[in-house]
């Protein structure tokens, strides 16, 4: 039995949702679920406290990131990421992989790894399976990724096919070099926006042991309806006793979508990203507090809100906190924003635990505006 | 009775200490005290709950910020600034001289009033003595400061003696122009570094019905000796019976100095300030967490602190935080050296109860290390 492993409790009726337990060296989680990202060991702005309070489960951290600043030794020395950051619960860690692609022409991929120039001083790097899979247990994650190339969009067949093939063999290499009996590794499913390669990333990864699979190179560009075609052959294919993951996405909508289509975890900055920047997400679409017409506007954020922030602030006061560019501005959205997206996820959990999904994704899409 | 009175404790039997209360319509508070500054109805990266955590009391806010942004009246439609701000314990609020007097030649002083040029935008503003006292009433704070004018260190007898004179008449019109019984004004001894000015102007506004002090115009550059040689000929004037705050003062060696000539109440920027440059303030001097030394230094900021920061989190993580550019670093630094002020004053308190501040003060003495 893998230290992190996956409990299917209930398959939807009418649709691919599924209700699941997702058990942890650090706990035991409830799936679907919605993962915070702490790309630095902190969930930006945020205290643990304030983690909990929320009811958030496994948060994710970068090891691209903190394999550069302040290095896996340190951590290692700190007692691992856990203690370090002071974090509870669960933490799963990214390989790094997607991080130095997006590097550009700052890398350089062989079959051995990627050499690359490090973001903050232009040191130069070297990031492979085995480099990738020392760090996570370096930091002590309860679940890490494999080290893979998440394929751009577009990319052609042949290079879709040629990276596949090589991330498969690094999925290899990344169990063997893994050791570590209190952490489980994931495998990456890619294969672009091929249908045949999904299946054979599935295939070839489905021969190792993994304790669960991300699925990796969607939402980097294609139509949503792209997207999600993509994602319901490769859910399809997949192990139902294993966790899917589907890295990076993390909007209402993809959320919903993805559940239909089997997914059970997800990871996304835009939460945070978007609150320091005066953005509230919420049931309707977002509210940007920071406009003009909330100024003596009393209300909470959204009336139906039951965080700290909503309980505790109105529009007014986090505007003027905004326009004079205090600090516990960024907070308050942030809050918010998590209470929301992990809030969401539940309410999807309670929705298939009483066997109306279907009716709540209706209901989603009848609410929802893109904005 | 004032809405907000001190109530004389105990005097301490060997130094001009003492021990009392400050009762105001939120709540009954403990003297003496360190008030934590939320220029602009914030305490700087901090929510409410982080304040009572530290045992916070009274709060300062600045009625010269609040004026400029979001103004007196947006706040008085919010149901006033403990509204606004969701701070249910005391608020001070200052009259705004101390800022518009800053301002240099941004400003205009007449027997009116003061025009100055907002910092934000450049408009053409006038406080005086008057709007001041609407102003604090809007926001509704338990203790409203009248104008006054912080006299420049070093200034000649004669203008120092124009503008004490014109503080007091200037106080006499904010009683006149004051009306709200859920709040009550302190004046504002002045008279600079000249005895026979303080005298004077102590005398002068124990004329009035103040229901408590401010000592201005200290600590605004003159040497140490010289604050606490006038600060103690000052309050040795003064009424037993009203509390006596001590303006913009609050570092510890201040605070146990000033304790010892009769000081009830204190505030200061620097202890949020520096937190957010970094520097941690301990009971033997300061630490700058930000140092390589402590990079792998896996010990809290203070070892003897209880504070949430120094409960939770190292050195090196603190310092990791500030180096990568987490707002969480100025934070937790924040609420470790507000919560060493608040609990400095604590342990002020227990040593006058005890009748052991003089040794108290002698031991602070011996440990301190002025860096």
């Amino acid at each position: 039995m893998h230290a992190v492993h996956y409990e299917l409790l209930k398959e939807d009726s009418s649709t691919g949702a599924r209700l699941g337990k997702l058990h942890t060296p650090h706990g035991t989680f409830d799936t679907p679920m919605f993962m915070p990202v702490g790309t630095q060991a902190t969930v930006k702005t945020l205290s643990p406290e304030e983690l909990y309070d929320m009811h958030s489960q496994v948060i994710l951290s970068n090891t691209y990131h903190l394999f550069l600043r302040p290095g896996a030794d340190l951590i290692r020395k700190a007692g691992g990421l856990h203690k370090f950051m002071n974090y509870k619960k669960g933490i799963l860690t990214d390989s790094g992989g997607f991080q130095v692609f997006s590097l550009g022409a700052m890398r350089k991929i062989t079959e051995e790894g990627v050499t690359f120039r490090s973001h903050i001083d232009g040191s130069k790097r070297f990031l492979s399976p085995e480099v990738s899979v020392q760090v996570q247990e370096a930091l002590g994650s309860d679940i890490a990724m494999a080290f893979d190339e998440c394929i751009p969009y577009p990319s052609d067949f042949e290079y879709t096919k040629t990276s596949t093939q090589r991330t498969s063999r690094w999925a290899e290499r990344c169990l063997k070099a893994h050791s570590r009996e209190d952490q489980s590794l994931f495998g990456i499913v890619q294969g672009g926006m091929y249908p045949e390669l999904r299946r054979m990333s599935v295939e070839q990864l489905r021969e190792m042991d993994f304790a669960g699979y991300g699925i990796g190179g969607l939402s980097v560009g294609e139509p949503k309806s792209l997207m999600y075609d993509i994602l319901g052959q490769t859910t399809d294919l997949m192990d139902k006793n294993k966790a899917r993951y589907l890295m990076g996405v993390g909007t209402p909508d993809c959320i919903v979508e993805a559940v239909n289509l089997g997914v059970d975890m997800f990871d996304c900055v835009f939460p945070t990203r978007v609150a320091r920047n005066g953005t509230a997400m919420t049931a309707t679409g977002r509210l940007v507090v920071r406009n003009a017409v909330y100024a003596e506007d009393f209300a909470p954020l959204d009336e139906h809100c039951n965080c700290y922030t909503c309980r505790n602030f109105s529009r007014a006061y986090i505007r003027h906190l905004f326009k004079a560019e205090e600090i516990l501005a960024l907070r308050l959205l942030s809050i918010h924003n998590l209470y929301f997206l992990l809030d969401f996820a539940r309410q999807i959990r309670e929705a298939i635990a009483q066997d109306r999904f279907s009716e709540f994704r209706q209901q989603f899409w009848a609410n929802y505006q893109e904005n």
